[in-house]
């Protein structure tokens, strides 16, 4: 172990770029009249030719003049388009709930206070980032009245699949978009029922198919998941699926549960999809315990069989500790959509923090196993 | 319109057999020592060779003899083993809520007060059932550890594929078993992540495939399901998936939803398997309302696409009325898993009465057809 690595240790196995938060709301240019951005967070990220590209969800609301009114938007389709409306409620009305800034109650229904869409960001060093002023996917269609979110990216041969979550009063699910160029986008449809969260696909072709006994292909694809399943005790946990073909999905396993009493108690769900080592698949994933604070850790997961879980973070890697993550739209928050590993080993791990900005932090494999008591 | 035909259409478009219920937990022999039969219904129901075959869930619970104690089961593996084990605790313990007859509620967590598995009977006339003395398939591993219920069978050229619904701790899936003779059986694992039930593969080959635009397989599978979903307003409704393999699922589609202040306003699955007419394919599905009582009723589903509705019921198919039907395990309760066409146009329609026996109904795809208004 080198000097540097213990100095970098002693500061939570990662160091926070001094600079952050990267991207914050002011940053982003409202994708219609009347709307403002109140997240820039939870970004999806990915290497293309010489520049990192970061798809950030980009989450608006309508912008309402009146204190005593509360407004939500909703994606409706019409003559084939999707059209943004904008429903404006009084704030005194019985039938109105607003105590909570993610939602709106509205005569028994729940509505996101805000709506979510995905847009690049570029960047050379990792750290500067360009924004593209326009979005790059909108919501589209009855899966995703209420918007998409929390996209991650696996690249799989010349193609990047981008995974996302699918929001509408029909539930919450998972859709996948792919593109080559980063230009034209070709939807794939909804990958896996309700409800569903947290997708990220593992980003190698396995050669397991011998060893798990089912499927027949010798060339197969997985995708961890977050079923949200609650009866007889189940709890949010992370699944496994595997595929032939990226679009159809089956063989699911239970890969990690939640731990009582520890700092993911609650629910669990897979961040960046995973990077491929030596030693396994490395995972980041976060957790939330009952005060809804989300610290990121990572698993270990064997290689040919990744629903395996072979080494479990104890201690958070990355917890909320800076001001920009302590508060912000809803705080306490750290969650990573993705980590993008370079050449030499060093890693940029990309996280929203308070459901808001983006932040950054850098850390390295040998920094990761450390931190699994590994190295 | 035959004179016949009207005749039977004045009895809501079926016969129910006077012999009914054809088959009661008094008939079937119990797995164990120690346990009682308190279920044998909810039959998936198939032809095989010159006979009709019904897969039964017979569901049993541990025998108290101390009317102040419940006991309830769970299945745990030992040596590479299912292995039963019975857990007693008394009625008047603080930790312990035995007043809803399907569950114990024990320290806070919920069990099953009864125990799945599957079960063969056979039969020449349809009516008359011989029942085998040992269960067909026994719950398996970490997703059955509270029992396996409610099969569906589809034949798929010489394969039967049986989907049920699989029930642990980890939440409540399906999973899938083939077999070609009904002597051995391959398990092909989870299909769906939790939660979810109520699948039913549509047993032919589709060419759809362009015309849905994702996918690249010409001959292509669908299955029907019902994920559990409560979100942002979403309710328990019938989805469909695509497959190429029967393994994998994906490009999944809402398909029918609840309908409020109606029969089926609270949740709805698919029933039995559909059925291929000219008209598309016609499935049988089974709502419940706020009061829990089942009723049956028809889907017309396009032959290519068939997550497109064409016709449903606007009054149920069949409604609990009979005595055997109000009165039992759970009352008040119709709900398929299997039904039979003969050549000649006649349908034998199987169903599970108030959560305990097994009874049948006659109609014929003409009767089907005059109760969606379409003949």
């Amino acid at each position: 172990m080198t000097s540097k690595l213990e100095e970098r240790l002693a500061d939570g196995y990662m160091q926070r770029y001094s600079g952050n938060p990267i991207i914050t709301p002011a940053d982003i240019t409202p994708s219609a009249p009347g709307m403002e951005v109140v997240g820039a967070f939870n970004a999806a990220a990915t290497r293309f030719r010489d520049e990192i590209l970061l798809l950030l969800r980009v989450a608006e609301r309508p912008i309402t003049t009146d204190p005593d009114s509360v407004a939500f938007p909703l994606i409706e389709e019409k003559d084939g388009r999707s059209v943004l409306r904008r429903v404006e409620v009084r704030r005194t009305d019985p039938d109105v709930d607003a105590s909570d800034p993610r939602a709106v109650v509205y005569k028994g229904c729940t509505y996101l206070s805000s709506i979510s869409h995905l847009r690049l960001a570029r960047s050379h060093d990792g750290y500067h980032f360009t924004i593209d002023p326009k979005p790059t996917i909108l919501p589209s269609g009855l899966y995703e009245r209420y918007g998409i979110e929390d996209p991650r990216i696996s690249q799989i041969g010349d193609t990047y699949w981008i995974t996302y979550t699918s929001v509408s009063e029909l539930g919450i699910t998972v859709s996948a978009i792919t593109t080559q160029d980063w230009v034209n986008f070709q939807r794939r449809g909804v990958c896996l029922p309700p409800e569903n969260k947290d997708v990220a696909i593992i980003p190698g072709i396995l050669e397991a198919a011998a060893s798990t006994g089912v499927g027949s292909s010798a060339h197969r694809y997985a995708m961890l998941h977050r079923p949200y399943t609650q009866s007889l005790g189940s709890t949010p946990d992370i699944w496994l699926a595997y595929s032939p073909d990226l679009v159809h999905w089956g063989e699911h396993y239970h890969v990690a549960g939640v731990r009582p009493r520890q700092w993911d108690s609650v629910r669990i769900g897979a961040g960046a999809p995973p990077l491929l080592t030596p030693d396994g698949w490395l995972e980041l994933y976060h957790g939330a315990n009952e005060t809804n604070t989300y610290c990121l850790g990572l698993l270990l997961l064997d290689r040919t069989e990744p629903h395996r879980v072979l080494a479990r973070s104890k201690e958070p890697f990355l917890a909320p500790s800076a001001p920009y993550e302590k508060s912000g739209f809803f705080g306490n928050v750290v969650f990573s959509c993705g980590w993008v590993a370079q050449d030499d080993g060093r890693i940029f791990l990309y996280y929203g923090a308070a459901d808001e900005s983006t932040a950054v932090a850098e850390t390295s494999l040998a920094e990761a196993f450390a931190h699994l008591g590994l190295s």
